[in-house]
């Protein structure tokens, strides 16, 4: 059964040439891209879906998320809009709720947070775990969590629980809960931050799960300059998250890596920390991507057309610099923007993965911040209903 | 016919206490509340809906936009988003398109937005003319504003176009224009900044249009120091745009006045400007309103829920306080917050405009941005299908 996809007004592939192309077409089939051209010389397929002269570009892919989490924390958040600052220690409130829910609640949590995601056109996404931090919690976590993503993150070093020694939980997480949670995930990534761990903790942490065939992420540099993003170019991380505070030898060292600077603005207004300096990473090089980090206490949005329209507004980026973080970015991020199975890119071979904007351009999703735009959204091939 | 509302979680009305009521019910029938109290003691009716434990609140009242218009500006956005600065003549680009367009044309557009803005919870809206700038061009916009809006306002005095004298255009505006529109409109308005009108041109206009009986609105503040808050503070006008640059004096004439200060976020982020100083208005006991501004130059956004998040996130304001200057602050803007036809508040025997949120407070319209969270939305007690 194979699909062809006219009316596109502006094409979006993401290939190098870096352009968006108009009066386009498409054929997709099980699952994947078939074709790809001007309108005009449209194969003929099974089934015809006219998109009405609006903007197709690939699905987004959200590289950072904490979708498995038990309670919420609006009365937190709410104070913090009154004024009180961000101290990490907000996490410990839901590693409680967490420890309380059952796997199937953290599921449909976490699911329910994917479907709405989904609806903005999100069609890859990556969450952690990081809310369980003993055992048994963590193995949950990551088995909860690989029935959702596509992608899950280890992060039992996300802060040591409370009533627990440093060293003893250490030893915990590079020994018995790394090998618990190994079946289920495919990246080992540690909050290196004051009141979390520093650089030292991070890179045991790291090594063992190297060590365990991991690919390697850090939340880095969030709060002040806490070493992470020079640790993970230093290691060949594929991502070093946050990056809102980098002195001038950070950015070296990011570009002279193929370390990605993963950039969560609606976390950064939520926290109400300074925008990473997103321009002059991009000037020396260094390649970024987008992400929700989608979680209950710093950034509880799954939206990456709110993501995109705060980087362009606010932080510097062209339209298209966002889009393309958004989505090629992030997936190189996740080491999955080359090859026949690259998510992020439209490619003839590759996986249709895609969305239509209700707008004529990408440019739209600045030029109208917080009109919802997303008009239809294919999966694997699969329209997504909404 | 009666519909007993029932599962609110949160009830805000606006009323005097501040407060949101929990665990309540609302009667609605013939457009109005019949019935405000708690769900245990709810009356029966023909109809029940039960909203599942979400946020109810007024809808929104978007007191500032311009959705008579031809043509778009996405181009000139783009060059802005590249570094271009903002100018006010970037209008007239506007002004050819709509003098070229019919008046269906310019009430298709409108009505286009006025749904996309229901869709997001508006229930009430404010629109302008001022991009014909001619007497016919004007009469038209009026007549087709007058099709889509609940309030019109005359902006004649939006620029002065290409090729006209200033001195004949003041006449003619407050002259021949002002009598064509008068039928179709309740207020003026006039752009008061460099490059646009002074404070001695907008004067003039203001004086006319009240002598014609319409209710005063200034565009003032928004790129510099223009005098046009002063201004509206002195003539006692219902509502001063914009605001980003006030000096003490301003606020305090503000203060003293009842003219309301109509804050315009998603336009400060588009034409990056800063964002006026609303908490020391608010500390100064001003009333503030939030509206979208949605034009296709600098605001091309229906969304009120982006501009209460983007107030709560970026100017800090509460959630509580955002809200209301969304809905009750804005319908003062148009002296419409009190008596029986007043909007943007629930009380026994008013009009019943209200939105459900999918979500359980009001707190998640700034916790959850991007996130689309309009569950339901009731116009003058008939149900919105969006
Ligand atoms: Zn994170
Ligand atoms: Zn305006």
């Amino acid at each position: 059964m194979t699909e062809l996809i006219t009316g596109i007004a502006e094409l979006t592939t993401n290939d190098d040439s870096g352009e968006r192309a108009h009066n386009m077409a498409l054929v997709i089939g099980d699952g994947r891209i078939l074709w790809i051209g001007t309108a005009a010389q449209a194969p003929a397929a099974d089934h015809q879906t006219d998109v009405g002269g609006r903007a197709v570009l690939p699905g987004w892919v959200d590289a950072h998320t904490h979708l498995v989490f038990g309670g919420d924390r609006s009365a937190e958040f709410e104070a913090r809009m009154a004024g009180q600052a961000y101290a990490a220690g907000g996490i410990q409130t839901t590693v409680r709720a967490t420890r309380a829910a059952t796997e199937e609640q953290l599921v449909a949590t976490a699911r329910r947070l994917r479907n709405e995601a989904e609806a903005q056109g999100t069609t890859f996404l990556e969450t952690k775990t990081g809310y369980g931090l003993d055992v048994a919690s963590e193995e949950r976590s990551a088995r909860a969590a690989a029935q959702v993503a596509d992608v899950v993150t280890f992060l039992g070093a996300h802060l040591v629980p409370v009533g627990v020694d440093r060293r003893d939980y250490l030893d915990l997480v590079t020994g018995p809960m790394l090998a618990a949670v190994r079946p289920y995930v495919q990246f080992i990534d540690a909050f290196c931050e004051q009141g979390a761990f520093d650089v030292e903790e991070t890179r045991e942490v790291l090594i063992a799960g190297r060590a365990a065939g991991l690919g390697l992420r850090v939340h880095g540099n969030q709060l002040g300059f806490s070493g992470g993003v020079r640790l993970a170019a230093d290691l060949g991380a594929h991502s070093v998250d946050h990056c809102n505070y980098l002195d001038p030898a950070d950015i070296d060292a990011l570009a002279a890596s193929n370390t990605v600077a993963t950039l969560l603005p609606a976390c950064d207004l939520s926290t109400r920390q300074p925008f990473p300096p997103a321009r002059r990473l991009l000037d020396a090089g260094v390649t970024i991507a987008l992400a929700t980090n989608c979680n209950p206490g710093t950034s509880y949005t799954t939206s990456m057309p709110f993501c995109v329209a705060t980087a362009v507004l606010q932080m510097g980026l062209t339209v298209g610099e966002a889009v393309w973080a958004a989505t090629r970015g992030a997936a190189r991020s996740l080491g999955r923007d080359e090859g026949a199975d690259a998510i992020g890119s439209l490619f003839v071979g590759g996986r249709a993965d895609l969305q239509v904007l209700n707008a004529p351009s990408i440019s739209h999703l600045a030029y109208r911040p917080g009109v919802p735009l997303t008009a239809g959204v294919w999966r694997e091939g699969a329209r997504i209903e909404s």
